[in-house]
């Protein structure tokens, strides 16, 4: 991980840069957001010249060290207006790490209409035309170039949604059995890369391997020690293995946080019907897989592939997000019917929560009614078409209130909540309101913390702190889930980065980098036009949320100093 | 004119109230801001409870004196998200004023899902049900709204567009023989009514008599010597009455700086189909009407009624911006499908400019083709059936631009440029670039300014003066054709409000008043998260324009110092 690769889309030329030495010790999403930071103007058109796509494996992976590989994607967002950092599992990071890139920036616009692959290999790279591939679905183009470029490599593939130019659209990376089901999901990363006519990057394979550390006792010693916590302690070793992130459509449920009916109600007992341990059951009965691994290497395995009564397999994988925005927050209780809008996400290349976003205004306007799987099914059907309706809901849920006039949307930087209601969640309320990322509690999520999550006290604090523990994740590359064991030993957890990068990366001079970084995020958005602190839609401020009949009452004035010390 | 009424949509509760002390000097486009700054976050939602719609005549306006009874209307704008003045003719100010009434305040959040009318008299209001008009196109609508009150009414309503909150729809005012042609069009004010469930308000005739100077005598003086300069100067005796502003397109056709074809040409001998002097003559050859007042007590009478062959009333006004936006940029060099064009406009309650830019993103995403009025009219007829298709152009071109994936869109602040190319006519650039208003024209228009339009030298100072006078005409009401005789006389000017207001209000403290109330609306877009000066859209910045391989070079130093010394 020692090079920069630079592709220009319009002369279409490639460069090999040495990574510059003040970014050591950047990774992830420190090291997109830096770029973003340093080469995009902040009022530029997100589709446009100026914008640049940055991909980024952070700084432990390709170790092929349990959790480590998730791969950061950042541009400047069409969808928010702000900077984005997009997160994805898969295999993608793990073979860019292996093939020796640090950062892959996409610049410049293109001429012409025609789309282009890039081939990315250890010595350099090359575009080959891709216009055969224009207007699959990802499923379609994925096996195409498995069987083009061998089953080893890794992709980052565009579907039709990011070659429209969409909101909804990610970047779809492949997992170990080829699907092309791991998305930098969210702000619309596929849209700018359909903006640059980049359809998909392969990750070949031929010079790849796995990435030595420097001190390699130093690192045997220190993995030894995380591996036995991932094996030990009870949510790695058996509550995500088990149940993945679909547990915590329990747990917000008990609060009476969970988005329900259109953000209508918190807590309603037809939850159970989608609950993470019927879908863990479920999957049993019917023969399909929990304890999946996104990425290879994975110790932790909170995937899983639904199958259906017979056995097919419908999707990989069911999560909590999907499972409430496109499930309980519709009223549709039916994991057929989930499962199913997620392989339509999937081989649409579209973001789940955004896309449960567009429904739920689509449900708003009446354009189908709360409940009916099929109604949404016809949703994606002309999301696929590209038809009027589809690119009204393919905007993403605020501008596809604004087209149908529907003003209840549950936006925050334009950009659809995930499955909190920040009027109970109020942690994740924060994070959505303070981060720079908008409505993504990747950014900072609080739900695990032990706190009254109703109560507006201590929850600045509380997300603040998880967002910079989030940061300082996304910048080694771990998944989120392996923050309880590098928590438990920090000291191997720094011994870790040490024997990676032959130099001292204490975790404090992580928790610094993380701040600091978020910092030039918050920064690039006030250039952009952003405020410091953004509001809740104005009918979420008036409208209590059953049962608690609760309102987001987190001070304004503690968020907006929430960085003033740091 | 010593009231304000201030209702509230919610309780539908009506007062009454004295105008402040401070407000003595404010009237129009100074009062609608004053308020909106005042009373209305700039972080709102423009659709939502905290926004309010204010109308309000000019200082002069309800005196019947030519051109001086000119429409303020001003809120937070749907379209741009910043504040906005709309400013239309008609008899609404007229008959306001008439009443004795310097301010509507349209406030608070609907209950329930009934249309409402809001019928003003002397001494007060009354909201009655509308439900029966819901749906109606505005000619119907104010045809039965006369049958209903009489036909001495002035109507200010909303059509369809308003009713499903889309940011093309303007407020139709009535016109002396009960057309609904004279809108307050740009930036959203009739989402921003639709939103209040307000269909109409009935400006009521009991009660209403021509406001009288406080000093009569100083006033007939003044106005002799006023109306002498209409009847005399050149442009208001005859250029104006006989071609009204479709002139303007040969002059910016000769100069290279009229968009067509999607702004891809500044200049076109095709254009000559549709020139002013064209027009005058078919109208005449048919039967028409030139010389045609859009007020009462008009002697300047710019409007005109366009006939079809057979001498039936297609269309009333045919307006410049209109030509252009709907014609000549669509490639559309057709007098009776442009008339057609300006029918449906008017019978939507629309914008023509908004809806022109709408147009060419449809032709850009090639559900039309340039050049194809059948196919502009089975848009017009999307938008009229609320269609998928028809929400997407509603948004406006920005929006639109979106959902369909196109980015050569010719926006400033979201907002559709008016007809005056910014890489030629860089006066107006500036004053789309720099006025809270957006790309509009009326917030200072450069064109009649004897320079070389295409020197970026001197722009900024053009402009600024040109925003300062346009500023100060839509304080006291007059219609900017009414700036050359208030030019040559100012003291009879000054005269003229002295003895309206009982006040020495001389040019100076005028254009204080204007500078200071610009600067209101500068800061309200601050803090609704504009920057000072706008940008551009990427690819105008990038593309020369033929024939002059024109771009625009305004030193954006110069812009963002411009108003520092006022």
């Amino acid at each position: 991980m020692d090079k920069i690769l630079r592709v220009n889309v319009g002369n279409r030329s490639i460069k090999i840069e040495p990574v510059p030495e003040a970014y050591w010790n950047l990774g992830g999403r420190a090291l997109t957001s830096r770029i973003i930071c340093e080469e995009v103007p902040p009022t530029c058109d997100p589709l446009g010249a100026y914008n640049k796509l940055v991909f980024a494996p952070g700084l432990l992976s390709g170790t092929v060290l349990s959790s480590s590989s998730r791969l950061s994607v950042g541009c400047k967002s069409p969808l928010t207006g702000g900077i984005k950092e997009s997160n994805s599992g898969g295999q993608s990071a793990l073979k860019m790490a292996m093939l020796g890139y640090k950062a892959l920036i996409v610049e410049g616009a293109p001429e012409g209409d025609g789309w282009w692959l890039l081939v990315v290999e250890r010595d350099g790279a090359r575009f080959e035309p891709a216009d055969e591939f224009a207007g699959m679905g990802a499923y379609e183009t994925a096996a195409k170039l498995f069987a083009r470029y061998g089953a080893k490599v890794a992709l980052s593939l565009i579907g039709t949604t990011g070659q429209r130019l969409m909101n909804l659209a990610g970047i779809c990376n492949t997992d170990p059995e080829s699907r092309p089901s791991r998305l930098n999901a969210r702000g619309g990363p596929g849209a700018v890369m359909g903006s640059k006519k980049l359809l998909a990057v392969v990750w070949n394979e031929p010079g790849s391997h796995p990435i030595k550390a420097l001190d390699d006792a130093m690192w045997k010693d220190a993995a030894k020690v995380y591996l036995n916590e991932v094996r030990t302690q009870p949510g790695t070793s058996q509550r995500f293995p088990q149940f993945g992130t679909a547990a915590v459509l329990e747990t917000c449920n008990k609060l009476g946080g969970l988005p329900i009916r259109g953000f209508r109600v918190g807590q309603d007992p037809a939850t159970e019907a989608i609950s993470g341990i019927r879908m863990a059951e479920v999957i049993k009965e019917r023969g399909g897989e929990t304890t999946h691994s996104c990425m290879t290497g994975c110790a932790i395995q909170c995937s899983n592939v639904f199958v259906d009564k017979q056995g097919k397999e419908i999707a990989s994988s069911m999560e909590f997000e999907t499972n409430d925005l496109l499930g309980a927050n519709l009223a549709i209780f039916d994991f057929d019917a989930i499962a199913g809008f997620t392989y339509q996400c999937n081989d649409l290349g579209i973001d789940t929560i955004e896309t449960g976003g567009s429904m739920m205004v689509a449900m708003e306007a009446g354009l189908i009614e709360y409940g009916d799987a099929d109604g949404v099914n016809r949703m994606f059907e002309e999301i696929r078409a590209g038809s009027p309706t589809g690119r009204i809901l393919g905007m993403g849920a605020g501008l596809a209130g604004k087209a149908l006039g529907v003003r209840r949307v549950p936006v925050v930087k334009n950009q659809t909540m995930s499955a909190y209601d920040p009027r109970v969640i109020k942690g994740n309320g924060v994070t959505f309101l303070t981060s720079a990322m908008g409505a993504d509690h990747t950014a900072g999520n609080t739900i695990g913390s032990q706190t009254d999550h109703l109560d507006p006290k201590d929850k600045v604090a509380i997300s603040k702190e998880m967002q910079i523990v989030c940061y300082l994740l996304d910048i080694v590359g771990f998944c989120n889930f392996a923050r309880g064991p590098i928590a438990a030993k920090p000291e191997s957890f720094a011994q870790l980065c040490e024997a990676r990068l032959g130099k001292p990366l204490p975790v404090s001079e992580l928790r610094r980098l993380a701040i600091d970084a978020n910092k030039w995020e918050l920064d690039f958005n006030v250039q952009a036009g952003h405020p410091r602190v953004e509001k809740l839609p104005e009918w979420m401020q008036q409208e209590p949320l059953a049962p608690h009949n609760a309102l987001f009452d987190v001070s304004e004035e503690e968020m907006a100093k929430m960085w003033d010390e740091e």
